[in-house]
């Protein structure tokens, strides 16, 4: 990363800006502006424009932005323009849900092997996919030369995976175990904690009850 | 909420110091430092100190934190020192998986109820659960006493379940599906979008390749 890199938290907007851009192509738009943007996604449009300005002049004053061309750049700046192999380690109750989660696919994120360590699964179908046994994790991720893995096992298996998973050369873990994994520069991990998310929004119901 | 209202982001971070320290807990552990929880979560001391001064003083300088004191602590500001009801709307692969995720449980929010509109699944089991007709939401949230819901329908369907839930009083909603709600002031949403995630990964991917 260099040091005029771009925030985190806005790199972490740009999925939702592609988001709504595919939404307005799919409603048949083909101009928008931020103030648009921002009513959609409750942000303020200076918000949106400062944002969009780290990555280059998207819109002109006064017409907007381009639907299909801000689209086309924020994929192309997200570097998902292309396919991304990943591998999916626990193939229980939420591996099953993630290997019939269509919008992996829809958007480019493709399972190319699933895995676990429970003998009553190995070998057995989860969705489409064979469930191999995690020994077999090193050479199926060089076999389908994977770059992302996604985490769906129990907390007490949750750290020897990522490690594995990080020696093998991966850089991206989607990590649902609740757990927050210690990796080295250049790994990047993002979580999923509903329990968490839950936690969060019952801050604020009782302060509002007081 | 008050004018000197804790940020949201440090809200945030509640659930997640929670966790470690019933992890420290499950260790046997009974005193811990804001340099053992910073090591533990790739957050720096001061900033959990800066946090939790928001809400008391939990240590002694020296003397570090009582583990179960804080985690106590922080249960109640959370307000999860209780039991939160939900309701679940969408019986799906994804919905399969959430009636299954024992998490929600052992944090105190409880399913209380289970939604579709497809005439397939109503009257069916989900795991242990009815599967009812989305007509008798309203019912149900009142006879329950629902304060909280999940939302894991197709896009299509998410904004006319949420409008229905928060006319009924629900005051957070945990969203799965891939929008972004416009709610009412003092209505909290969390979205789930492990795609956004990924995506959001992904930038930083070629970003090191290159």
């Amino acid at each position: 990363m260099t040091s005029n890199a771009v925030p985190d938290i806005v790199v972490g907007r740009l999925p939702i800006y592609l988001r709504v851009l595919n939404h307005l192509i799919a409603e048949g738009r083909q101009i928008t502006s931020s103030q648009e943007l921002g009513d959609r996604l409750g942000i303020s449009s200076a918000q949106i424009r400062k944002d969009l300005s780290h990555f280059g002049e998207f819109g002109k004053q006064g017409t907007g932005y381009n639907v299909a061309y801000l689209r086309d750049q924020l994929t192309e700046i997200l570097n998902v323009d292309r396919e991304w192999r990943m591998v999916l380690i626990g193939a229980g109750d939420l591996g099953h849900a993630l290997v019939h989660y269509h919008r992996f696919a829809e958007h480019g994120f493709q399972i190319a092997a699933v895995f676990d360590n429970d003998a009553d699964k190995i070998g057995h179908k989860l969705g489409e996919y064979d469930v191999h046994s995690i020994d077999d994790l090193e050479n199926l991720v060089r076999l389908h030369q994977v770059e992302m893995a996604i985490i769906a096992v129990p907390v007490a298996a949750a750290r020897d995976v990522a490690t594995r998973l990080i020696n093998l050369g991966i850089k991206a873990i989607l990590c649902y175990a609740p757990v927050t994994l210690t990796v080295p520069l250049g790994v990047q991990v993002q979580y999923i904690d509903p329990v968490a998310q839950l936690q969060h929004m019952a801050y604020y119901q009782t302060v509002e009850a007081r």
